[in-house]
C-alpha cells in the first residue's frame, strides 16, 4: 500500500504543512499538489466541490506526492466511508464537540473490530495497491475539528479517543462561538483554547492542527502544531489575481474574499 | 451585499413571483431566470438535480436580477449550510413538522448566536460582496414547508420560532397526507389547511407561501399568500412541446409529466 | 438493428414531426422525447451542447420511440462520424452550398464504398444491435442543410449527390443572405426559394424538411415538406414560463429569445 | 407504467440475474444493461458514483430491458426517495440491522399511507408512464441488506416488516462482523447465516439476494436465493484487461482490485 | 443589449486590462472576474477548457462587471460563431498569419453582409437581451493574434481587414518562431516586431493587445497597447500557493508553471 | 521531465503493450492503467470521449506508470496541440495517407524548427516538471495510422517523414478499404499489407504499431511490430460481464459490442 507521506511524517518527529482547495477543479488541485505540500485538503463542507469534483480532484492530487485528505460535509458515516472508498488518505471532520462524536468519526474510518467501515475501497485499491485492505486501519489518518465552545471544553476527552490520529482547529468558527470576530487568528479567550488544545493533543499523543496560513505558521509550530494548513487555492487566485490588478491600477488593496 | 430582491418585495408589501427548476441545467436556469420573476427556485428534492448541477444553476440565476433560493433535499444541517456558501440566497427545508424541526432548519441559516452557521461561505462571499458575513444573517430567506396534517397541526408554532421567514405549502403531499388524490389544489380539508396556514402566517408576521401555477396564482393572493410558485421549467417544457405536437397531429391532450 | 422511425415513416408516405433542442441535459432532452414525436434533433451548432452532453442527450433520447439526430456544428468529417458512433440516427449538416459539400457531408455517414465512415460505432452497436454494421449505411439519415442563396441556387445539383437523403431549410440564415431579416416565414425571394427546394426535392426523390414551428406546419406540409420541426426547448421553455408570468402580472408579452 | 422485469421474474417463480456498476459511466452502464441482465444495480455505497453520475447511468440503463436499480449509500430517507424520483426501480438498502431500520426503509419506498415517500417523482413519470403514481407501490422493490452478525440475528423480524420485498447479502461484510477474512464465499459462521437467511425469506414470502459472481450462482440458487448478482464492471474490466496483459507477458496472476 | 465594458473602455480612449483563465472552472473563473478586470479571457487554446467548461465559465463571469472573452483554439468558422452564440463579447483567434486568414476570423464574427454568422444567438440573447441581432456587430470584438515572424511581417495589411477590432500579440510564440526563447518579453527582433505592431495597429486605428503580466504592463501601455493581460489563473494559483510553502520551509524559489 | 516508458521501451528495443480505451470515466482508465501497461490510450476517434473526459482520463492514467497517449479524432493541428498540452506524451493520428498528411501530423507534436506547435503546455508542465518545453520534442511521440490502401501504398514515403515515430495500423478501416469484412485480422491483401508495412518501418528505422488483441499479440511480434494494442476497455467490459451472465444461464455465446 502507498505510504502516508503526512502520517510518515508526524512518525518521523516532523511538521506536514499542507494546502486547502475549495474551487472544483481537478486541474487546480493537481496543479496545487505539485508545489510541494505535504498534504493537501479537498473541502467538502465549504469549498464548492460535490462528491463527483472531489473524486476528481482526489485523482489530481494522485499524481503527486502530496497526500490526499478531504474534509467531508459533516460527521456522517456514509460520506467519510465513501470518501475513503475514492482514495482519500484521512478525512477532517468537522464541528466533532464531544468523545461521543468523535467516537462517530472514527467509527467509518476503521475497518471492524476498531471500528464499523464497510469493505468495498473500490479506487482506494486501485490506486494504492492490492494490500490495501490490511494496511488501511493504520494508513489512514482521522482528524476531527475543535472549532466551538463545547469542543474546547471537552478537548481532553476527546483526545482520548482510539483512532483519533489529531485534532484540527477551525479559527473562524471557533472565534464566533467564543463571540470574537470570524478571523484567523484571536487574542483573548481563542487564544486559551488554541494553546489548552495543543497541550491535550500532547499530553495523549495526538497530532494538534491548524487552519492558517504562511504568516501564521511559524506561531502555530512554536506552539506544538505538527500539521499546518499554509494556503489555499481560491485565497491565493483572488489575492495574487486581485493584487495584479491594483498595482497596475494603482489601486488600494481590499481584502481577499473567502478564507 | 447584494439586497434579496424577494425579501425586498415583502419588505415593501409586495408578492414575490417565481419560478422552480427540475431540470439539471445552468443554461434552462439562466433562461427561466431573465423572465422576470422575484424568485427562482433550484429544487433539490424532487428535480433531478444534484450539488454541482444545483451550484452551475445558481451561477445562471446570478447573471439576473431574480434571487436564487433552493429547495434543499432534507431537513439536513450541512447541505442547508452547504447551498448557503454556494450562493442561496434563501432556502426552502421539505417536510418541517414541527417547532423542533422548524428550529433544526433555522440553525444552518443562521451565523451564531441567532443560530450555528458555519463560517465560510465562499462562493456567496465572491457574488454578494466582502460584507457579506454581516448582513447574511438578515438577508437570507429561511423557509419551512408545510406540506403534512401533523405540520398543518403544528402550525401555530412553527411560525413563531425565531428565524423563520416565511411557510411554503407543498399542495400534492399535503393532500396525500390527508387522504385526498395528489394535485395542485384540492378541497375539504386542505382548503381548510390553506386557511388555516395563511391565517398562522398573517398572525406571527411571517411570509405564506405556496407551490402553485399561473391559474391559482390570483385565488392564493388572495387569501393572503405572498410568495407564489407560479411556473415550472419541466412543467412548461413538457406541456408546451407536447402542445405543439398535438396541435399539428390534431392528437388529444395528455397530462403533462412530473409537476 | 434497430429501425430509423424518422426513415420508416418517410418511407412509408408519412411526416415526421420533430423537436429541437438547444439545453444541454440529458432530462429535458428524455423529457421531450417521450411526447410522441418522430425525431429529436441535438443541436450542436446553436444549441448550447458540447460533445459530452450531446451523448447524453441521445441516451436521454434512446429511451423513447423517438429518433435521435444531431445537427453537427460544422460541415467536418470528424464530428459527423463521431455522432453517429455515438449512436445518432440521422445528421443535419448547416451550410451546404454546393454539390461538393453534400458529397463532403455523405461520406462520413456512410462506409465504404459508398462514403468513408471510419469503423467503430462503439456506442450506436451497444444501442442498435451488434448487426449495426450491416445496416448502417440503409438507416442512418444524411440531412444537408439548405440556408444560404447560393445553396438555392445549386438545390438542383446538391439533391442529386447520392447518400443525401433530405434537404433541411434554416429560414433565418437563409432570409438574412436573402436581404430579409431572419424569421421563422418570409415572403418574396424567400418564398420562392421554399417552393424551389421543395420542388427539386420531390423531383429527386429526396425528402424536404424545414425548420418551424407548430403554426407554420401546416402551411410547410401543403408544400410537401415531410420533416418538419414544430418546436424547441427552448423556445416552449422560455415561452411557457414567461407566458405563465405575465398571465400573473398582467404584463405585456415579450417575444422569446433564443429561437 | 412501465414493468419491474426484476419482480415480473419473482413473480413467475424465476431467478433474477443482475450486474453491478461501479464505474461513473452512463457509457459503460448502458454497455453493461444490453447484455441481458434482468437487473442493473447502481452502486452508490462503494462504487465511485454521486448522485449526478447516478442519475446519468439509470438514463443509460433505461435504454435497455434490464431493471435499474440502485443501492444508496446509506439508509437515509433522502436519498432513496431521490433515486426513486430519479427512475430507480429499486432500491438497496445497506447495513439493516433491526426491524425497525428495515421500517425506515420501506418508508421512503412507499406513498402513504404505505410509507412516507414525498410526491414528485420527476425523471420516473417521464420514463415509466404518466400512471406511475397509481403503481409505484407496486412496481417498486425494497430490498434491505443483511451484512452483519445483529442483521442475522434480527432476520426473522427484519424479513416480516411489511414492503421489505427482498433481503441482500454482503459477503464481505458480514464476513468481517463474523470474524472472517473479506470474501466473496465463507464457510462456517458465514455459511450458518447463509442458510438462515434464505430460510427466513422463504418462510415471510420474502426474496432472498446475494452479491455474487458466476462461479458462486449455482450455489446459492441451490440455497433458494433468487436473486443473483453474478458480476461487476470494475472487477469484469480489471479482470479481463489485466489477464490479456498476463497472457501477452507470461505473468503470473494477480488478484482483480475492487469486489 | 448589455454593453462591452472593454470595447466602451476603448472608444472612451482608456485601457482594458484583463486577467487569463486556464482553469477549467466557473468557480474560479467567477472569482477572478470578480476583482474588477474590464475583461477576463476564457482561453480553449492553451487552457485546459473544453467546450462544456467554457460555457460555464462565461456564466460564472457573467455575474460580474467584466466583459467576458474567449480565445478559441484555431481560426476555425465553427467555434468561434459557437463561442458568440454562448455569450462571448470578443473572440481572440490564435495563429493569424496574413490578411486572409484575418478575413476568415471576421467571418464568423459578424452577420452577414459584414461577414458570414449564422444565426440563432442562443445563450447570448437570454444573456444580452431580445435586441442582440441588431447590435451584435457592433459589440462583439473580433481579435487577431499576432505571434509568428510571418504575421508581423503582415500586420500592415491584417490590421486593415474590415472587422478587426484589435491585434493581440503572444509573446512566447513570437519568440520562438524569431528564435527566442519563450519568454514574457525579449529584446531585439522580438523588440522591433513589439514596436512595429504597435504602430501598425495605431496607423489603422486598431487597438494593440499584449499578453503581459503586472510588471509588464506600464511598458506595453507607453508603447500604445491598450488592452493588456496582467494576470493569469494558473499563474497567480501556483505561484502565490507555491510562495506561502516556501515561505514556510524558508526553500528557494523556483519557477511557476503553465505561464 | 517525466520519462515516456513506451518510448524508453522502444529504446531498449523492447516491445510496448498497451491498453485502449472508449469509455469516457477517469474512473476505468485509472482501472486499466494500474494493470501494468506500457501505454494506455484515450481514444477520442471512436471512443465516446470528449475533450473533458479525455483530460480526466489523462489524470486517471497519471496515477500510475503507463505512458498516457490519445488517438484524436482527426488530423487538425488544434486538437493534437491541446492533447499534448493537456498531458498526452504521444498521439496517434488517424488517416494518414501521404507524406503531406504526415508532416501535417508532426507540425502539432512538435516546437519550433521541427514543427510549429504552440507555446503554452499547461497541464503537461505541471505533471511533467518545469524543464517540460527543453525535452518535449525528444519525449512526445508522433504516431499515425496506416489504414486504407491508399496509406499502404504510400507508406514508404510516410516512415520517411522526420519526426514520425511510429505507424500504427487499424485492422479494420484498413480491411474495408481493401474488400474485406472489418475484422481484426485478415488474410489476402491484408496480409501482404501488414508485412510491408512492418519493413517499411523497419528500413526507416520507426517503429511498427497494430490495433490488436491478446491472442494476436505474438503474431505481430514476430512479424517485428513492437507497439502492439492488447486488450479495450468496452471489450473487456461487455466481453466479461456478457460471459458472466451466458456462464449462469448457460446461453451461447454472442459477438461482444464495439470493438
Amino acid at each position: 500500500m502507498r505510504a502516508n507521506r503526512m502520517k510518515a511524517t508526524w512518525r518521523a518527529g516532523g511538521i506536514a504543512y499542507g494546502a486547502w482547495l475549495c474551487i472544483p477543479s481537478s486541474i487546480s488541485a493537481e496543479a496545487v499538489a505539485h508545489q510541494g505540500f505535504d498534504y493537501v485538503c479537498v473541502d467538502m463542507q465549504h469549498g464548492v466541490i460535490g462528491y463527483e469534483a472531489a473524486v476528481s480532484m482526489l485523482q489530481g492530487i494522485s499524481t503527486s506526492d502530496a497526500t490526499p485528505i478531504v474534509r467531508v460535509p459533516w460527521n456522517e458515516f456514509s460520506i467519510i466511508n465513501r470518501m475513503l472508498d475514492a482514495g482519500a488518505m484521512g478525512i477532517i471532520v468537522p464541528m466533532v464537540n464531544s468523545a461521543d462524536e468523535a467516537r462517530a468519526a472514527v467509527a467509518p474510518c476503521r475497518y471492524f473490530p476498531q471500528g464499523a467501515r464497510s469493505y468495498g475501497a473500490t479506487r482506494a485499491t486501485i490506486w494504492s495497491g492490492a494490500d490495501y485492505f490490511g494496511h488501511a486501519n493504520d494508513e489512514v489518518a482521522c482528524i476531527v475539528m475543535c472549532e466551538t465552545q463545547q469542543a474546547v471544553e471537552q478537548i481532553e476527552g476527546i483526545v482520548r479517543v482510539p483512532g483519533v490520529d489529531a485534532v484540527y482547529v477551525g479559527p473562524s468558527d471557533l472565534s464566533i462561538t467564543l463571540g470574537l470576530p470570524p478571523a484567523p487568528d484571536n487574542g483573548g479567550a481563542y487564544e486559551d483554547a488554541r494553546l489548552r488544545i495543543a497541550r491535550a493533543c500532547a499530553d495523549a499523543g495526538v497530532i494538534a492542527g491548524m487552519h492558517a496560513n504562511a504568516s501564521l505558521a511559524a506561531k502555530h509550530v512554536a506552539a506544538g502544531y505538527r500539521m499546518v494548513t499554509v494556503t489555499s487555492d481560491i485565497g491565493a487566485l483572488t489575492g495574487a489575481t486581485g493584487a495584479d490588478l491594483r498595482a497596475v491600477r494603482g489601486a488600494a488593496v481590499r481584502p481577499a474574499p473567502g478564507t
